[in-house]
């Protein structure tokens, strides 16, 4: 027979701390303290399994259950030697919840159970305290009344103050026996008026009402919302504690408190809490009044100070973890009330679990398993003065896209935000969405807020991406970027007006705050010593135990040589993921990108026609090769002027590749670099249509005088035009630019290789694997490969002995990763582009998605968003189907990921089970990603 | 040891008809004829092996292949009794090419090859014909300097010309022996000056030139694009065959021509074809000399032309196939020079094919394989006049995108189109491009015209789902829709002047011509009675035997209740999409689809914030209920009129849906009726937010005036900017709308179960059957199916037992295929959407790739456009997938196709191979899709 009801007490519990899932956390560490015999005032634990019958049954438990229930009450009244309501001298108890994971939003606490107008004169009588009698009955009707009869708060608390008025007394405890009798005949009042019952005066009946309560309460939208998005299941269930009251409001040799046995913000070695003296539970969290700091309880009640150290030294080795514990002193005597493993911050975590293996309490592969991988976030964004941003009012609230703080004067172009920083000014960068020609207007910017957008908008990413803080698809915002202003609410924004954004809660406000570079990313800038950083010692102390245990790889995705050093630092053993064309905006590259877009299809044609008739003069003979040469003539001079401008554009871009990529080289120290050969479609670079149309039709309002501006962009729109497509995300871009302008691939494959012969001219090992983008289909594959194969040998020569170089390719497109078989032939490495594979798998566009996928979230038809998360059971059997093909294929083929799923904890753990050689991820995610490598290997899944 | 010489003659050939791969059709014909004695003149073939060996070898044959190739020849002479090249009596022979299909663009023919300077003056003693000999020198001196020494024909033409001047004759035949001496002492300098070299003297060096110039030119590129576009394999080879020349040129008792044994273009039973006396080969077909009719030869050499009918007759049982045949009459004797199966247009192939069934030469498992099925495409389409076709000047030449002749008068927008066609007038419509709101237009004009978009863009599609010739991507054109004018060229058409479009050939005429609807049409739409139509009668007698043979089932995507009546006619059983959203655009509908959309987004957002508080509502008790009660006030107040709005616009809508579906209903006599709920983005519907940029920037040219209409267009803009999306293909569209506009799906699930069970009431049968698209998650269908089935209950009760329904999918995102095994649990059926799939899978937006697509056909990355035939090694196994996960999750799931695949014969193959139910395609493509089913069931592939 299940049992369904748990005793703990007189030394002895049925449970103990491995049973959280069936006695919940709270239930299971009072059976533990019971087990080590710690003063814990006894009680019974009815399990989560009656929850779970509870609500499919609608709302009642069988008999039996029943009374197992009563049952544990009799034991627990002939251990006290009391009987619940006794209207003599009555047991009270205490009722609360407790799931396997600490949850905000269910029913948590009644403290008083069993007193009613009998009962609490037997109380008063017993403690000869009637103002403790009245005080407990009085908070148990406001509590019952609230969290069983639902009845609003602010109907009791409104009597209350009413009796406080009449008594002119300030604080709660100021009122005597007299006054709280009058408090007790008002609440009952309002419970009679709203309930149209009389307040319970049956005490079974008040403690199995509690227990439905708290059954109940975990099916209540809150709780389930929470652990929707904690990933909490919903079957896990409630369990419930009856537990003997013991009292802290029986006068000043009685006190209640909760504390942690190490500093849970920072994570030093102090013991950490707050006490209240004469005051139950709820008085030390409800700020009515202040309470003491731990420490100086030691003072005041010496002994019980002495107790709960020893006690929590006991429990914080007995459970290797920090513990967060609540108690309770009954005249002298400490009663503990709840222990479990203490939450704290990324900062407290890391410190926290390498003290804990120095004190010997923890092993290395245990530690790496108390911090969570997401938690190091915290440790490597700016941050705001606390204090300040809690004196500040938040005006709006958009997705905190990238974590950190950022303040800064509000600009609203790309060129703007350059301007502003060249003059010395931080600037927040304020824009309806980001394009990428705003990159260089971004990475001056100390953040980024858009109006539109979701998390993996392009500001998101790029946010990210370049570890700057950012919040997004703020709705509030009202941007008129043209007259330079933001209206949010009443308040209206002009250029260079103060602005902070916290892009780790999405918060937007009005005003500067005062911010700072995180302490581990100054010691990586070099900013400051690591000799000189107790955080930065550890966090690389706990990477490195990490790096002993994971099997994955890890890289960066890094663009120019400043992110790969950054990478480098944070442990990136490579380059992922250099995506060439980010470097094409720099402001004395873009008018040569822009020369090259606008002749590179008729200038590509031009060339081919040539190359072509080149080709058959070499064998033509007599007559045949007179017209050759007259064609010859024709084709140059129809085609000359856009050949020579396409070819110059390309060969003053060449050096300027081959120089960012000798500078990745060098930061890499000889880990491979992989470089992406041009990637988005070519209308990206150029004005949008849309603008240019508005600008020429504003133009024709004189088109006398404005005939040449008008005649220019007309010409303009006619590029733009040509370029335009309807979905760009499955247009002409990725390998489809290389193979209908091969000459573009061939002056990056050249820029690539000269660049690595130049390095490896120094005495360094330079490893440039070249990625093709896009590929669908295995012919894309090889037309690319033969071009720079072509330009290897053209620069390396044919025994090349200088540079180890790889060609492989992206697997983003499904059919790609469907025919990975045949891709694997050719193809020495794939890296997935899960973003694209994702966006394409799913047929969602992450830049539209934002009209429903947020939807779909909230109403549970997807657990998580596919672009951070990678999805594993569906788009996943793309990247299984891919791995297994190219493994087959290829034995030892490398397998890498690159999307932006490298670098979040769970997406870490699919590609570990996959069997993926590498993940490559922004370089500020590097020691996450090593972090959730470890986890992977240790099979913990992350977020548990 | 492999034979690469196969001889013939002497009654006797070591090959036969089917040995083509190895002897092409022409040496397997000549091989055949020989065996059943019929007159030809002996010869021998070297094989396609022997090619093909030539060809790895860069252009030369092991000493082994030319040993049986000389041995072949000594073989000839022996039989023949003489030598090649002789110059007492020399034997001539003819050099032909013949691979295993006919094929354009290789080398042809030599004839006449053994005569030099010694050789013709013996065969001028031989003959007594002097004329004659020399006009066999001079011809084959042209053939062999052309095709085998690469001379310039013009250069020959040139020489013949001005002896002709020269002689002051016109006719060819009019040059004496004199004057041919002086002709082929021109040849012979020719040759000199354009090869410094003599032209060949040396028999055997002859031969074997003209060979070897017959494997080159099988890697020629004419031929290899010829083959890639045919998909005809490159490494099939050539076959050379040499034969003993007979002459038709010996005088007025020679003759020679071709023919056909049956009408090749009608199908008639009626013996076809040409002649010319005393002439060679070439002259037939060079359109120098009118030829005669073959039946004129029955009066000048009536033996002849006995045996000739004997002969083909003969040939025509033996092949069980109408025979192109060629012969020649060298003094009044018969000799057949080739015999092959006739190509023939689609009306004589049904023709001919229901003739020789009736004929009792084929079964009618044997005559299905002779008709191609897109070759029935010719029998639906209407036609040009011929004569007035051939006279007419082609102006411009776009993509052949739906095929049929047009003629109107030019149009440049769909309401222009409506307006002109309400006077009675025929229209053409003339757009950049088509969208989707243009369908009122398009369903009205007599063609479609674009100048941009391919083979599937808006226009090609819609044109074809409505047989509606057109003609899309049509560069040339410079449409200035504005200004209503196009410039092609130098002409400059208006709005009204006339245009014909030939969408079979892609072809544009500036003027009109007279064209008619297809007789079958006729028949079809009961504008011509069935008895009255030989073709129709045996159209149907065609599709009749093929439905005897085939396994999947035909359905039509058919809109409206017009298209449903002609796909029923076709043969239809039943109907696998309709596109509920093609009705919305009638001009009654759209105003209140607009209306919908623009309340959508706040109308269903009421109407949740409403509903749920409702909800609430009934279990609240006291003050909360209260405070329910104010909250919903406030909702009210906010949200009731956009409600009001949403809710008004879509009961408008609900009773014209509800009509649609009756009309389909009963068109399809119980058949299945799949109806697609709503799938386009909802801007679609919208203006386009660049127009109303442009306009705004327009009327703010005097802003006071304009004031109201600015305010009116901005607003439009504010919604339109909402909705605007970067890739609307992966955006919120599909299922998408139906979950986050519930409302929608509800109307037309109700729409749909009203009309059903009116029709139902008539005591017709209807199967509904509701489809949910762009289902990517199985959580997506799960929701929308439970709103159509609360709609059913409504509409029909609990215990329904009117009509018989089902809810099923479309299988178009790759998510849904690789998870279709969860989906499959819920859904009734798939239907794979594989447009989509497609778009999705290979990352190609079908409205972009134009700019990369044809590109990529053109230089062999792609074998065939995926749009147009399914690719079954990549998006194929989505499907593969799909249908086995789907199969396995609910064996005897209905399984069809709806995508443009499902009326093209390969990829109706593919269904048949992957194991679907049915393909659904237009109602034009019904028939094709009948025949083409058949053929996979008889497992020939088509093309083949």
């Amino acid at each position: 027979m299940t049992k369904y009801v748990y005793f703990f007490g007189g030394g002895k519990a049925e449970g103990h701390k491995d049973m959280k899932e069936i006695l919940g956390g709270k239930g299971a560490g009072l059976a533990e303290m019971t087990n080590a015999e710690l003063p814990v005032p006894p009680g019974f634990t009815t399990s989560t399994a009656a929850c779970n019958i509870y609500t499919e049954r609608g709302g009642s438990l069988p008999e039996e259950i029943e009374r197992e229930f009563e049952e544990g009450l009799r034991k627990l009244e002939a251990l006290m030697g009391k009987k619940l309501g006794d209207s003599a001298d009555p047991l009270l108890v205490s009722v609360r919840s407790g799931a396997k994971f600490s949850m905000p939003g269910m029913m948590d606490t009644i403290l008083n159970l069993g007193l009613n107008d009998q009962s609490v004169e037997g109380l008063k009588r017993k403690t000869a305290n009637g103002r403790f009698a009245k005080d407990s009955y009085r908070r148990f009707i406001q509590m019952y009344g609230n969290v069983v009869l639902e009845i609003n708060k602010d109907k009791f608390e409104h009597e209350l103050a009413a009796v406080k008025k009449l008594k002119k007394v300030v604080a709660d405890v100021d009122l005597d026996e007299s006054a709280l009798d009058q408090v007790i005949a008002r609440y009952k009042e309002v419970v009679r008026k709203e309930t149209h019952n009389d307040f319970p005066q049956e005490p079974l009946a008040q403690l199995k009402g509690s227990r439905d309560a708290v059954f109940r309460s975990w099916m209540n939208p809150r709780a389930a919302t929470y652990r929707k998005l904690n990933d909490i299941p919903h079957d896990l269930g409630t369990a419930v504690n009856v537990q003997t009251m013991v009292f802290g409001n029986m006068g000043e040799s009685s006190a209640t408190g909760v504390g942690f046995t190490r500093n849970p913000s920072t994570g030093a070695r102090e013991f950490y809490g707050e006490f209240l003296q004469n005051a139950q539970g709820e008085d030390v969290v409800a700020g009515i009044r202040t309470p003491h700091p731990i420490t100086d309880l030691e003072k005041i009640m010496p002994e019980a100070y002495r107790q709960l150290r020893e006690f929590t030294s006991l429990l914080e080795r007995h459970y290797k973890d920090v513990q967060d514990f609540e108690f309770t002193i009954q005249e002298n005597k400490l009663y503990m009330l709840q222990t479990r493993n203490g939450k704290r911050t990324g900062f407290a975590a890391v410190h926290i679990a390498v003290d804990l293996v120095e004190e010997g309490i923890l092993t290395p592969r245990e530690a790496i398993l108390k911090v969570e991988p997401s938690a190091l976030d915290q440790l490597l964004h700016p941050i705001f003065d606390p204090k300040a941003r809690k004196a500040a009012e938040v005006a709006a609230k958009g997705l905190p896209a990238s974590p950190g703080a950022a303040t800064g004067a509000v600009v609203f172009t790309a060129d703007d935000a350059v301007a502003w920083a060249q003059k010395g000014k931080q600037v927040v960068l304020v824009r309806m969405e980001t394009v990428p020609d705003d990159i260089h207007g971004m990475s001056v910017a100390r953040g980024i807020l858009t109006a539109t957008g979701g998390m993996t908008s392009h500001a998101a990413v790029v946010g990210r991406q370049m570890g700057k803080p950012s919040v997004v698809g703020c709705g509030a915002l009202h941007i008129d970027a043209k007259g330079k202003k933001i209206t949010v609410g009443k308040t209206v924004l002009k250029e260079g007006d103060p602005i902070s954004i916290d892009g780790s809660t999405g918060e937007v406000i009005l005003k500067a705050l005062p911010t700072s570079d995180s302490e581990i990313i100054q010691v990586v800038l070099g900013k400051k010593k690591a000799e000189g950083s107790v955080i930065y010692q550890k966090f690389m102390k706990l990477l490195s135990w990490a790096d002993e245990v994971k099997k994955l790889g890890i890289r960066a995705n890094a663009d120019v040589p400043r992110d790969a050093k950054i990478a480098f630092a944070f442990g990136a053993k490579g380059i992922g993921l250099c995506r060439t064309e980010h470097m094409f905006f720099g402001e004395e590259r873009l008018p040569h990108v822009v020369r090259m877009i606008k002749s590179a299809s008729r200038g590509q044609k031009g060339l081919n026609l040539v190359n072509e008739l080149k080709t058959k003069l070499k064998s033509a003979k007599g007559s045949q090769a007179k017209e050759l040469k007259v064609e010859l003539l024709k084709v140059q001079k129809e085609y000359g002027g856009h050949i020579k401008e396409y070819v110059t554009a390309i060969k003053k871009l060449e050096p300027m590749q081959r120089k960012d990529f000798a500078g990745l080289f060098k930061e890499m120290h000889g880990h491979p670099v992989t470089i992406r050969t041009l990637d988005p479609p070519l209308h990206e670079f150029l004005p949008k249509r849309e603008d240019l149309m508005v600008k020429i039709t504003t133009l024709k309002q004189n088109a006398k005088k404005n005939k040449a501006a008008i005649a220019r962009l007309e010409k303009e729109l006619r590029t733009v035009e040509e370029l335009h497509e309807f979905n760009p995300m499955l247009g002409h871009r990725g390998c489809r630019l290389g193979i209908t302008y091969p000459e573009v691939t061939k002056m990056q494959a050249k820029a690539i290789f000269e660049a690595a012969l130049q390095v490896a001219k120094t005495g360094q090992k330079v490893k440039p694997e070249v990625m093709i983008p896009l590929v669908g289909h295995v012919e894309e594959f090889k037309r690319q490969k033969k071009i720079v194969l072509e330009a290897a040998e053209e620069v390396l020569g044919k025994d090349n002995k200088d540079v180890e170089f790889a060609i492989g390719t992206m697997i983003e497109v499904p059919r790609g990763a469907l025919t990975a078989d045949e891709i694997a032939k050719e193809a020495e490495f794939f890296s997935f582009g899960t973003n694209d594979l994702t966006q394409m798998g799913f047929g969602l566009s992450r830049d539209d998605a934002g009209k429903f996928l947020l939807y779909y979230i909230e109403h549970g038809i997807l657990d998580k968003d596919p672009f951070v998360t990678i999805d594993a059971s569906g788009v996943g059997q793309l990247v299984e189907i891919a791995v297994q093909k190219g493994k087959q294929a290829r034995p030892g083929i490398k397998l890498g990921i690159c999307g932006e799923h490298g670098g979040d904890p769970a997406s870490i753990q699919f590609c570990h089970n996959v069997g993926l050689t590498y993940v490559s991820c922004s370089p500020f995610r590097v020691p996450i990603a090593r972090l959730a490598a470890a986890y992977a290997q240790l099979e913990k899944p992350v977020g548990d």
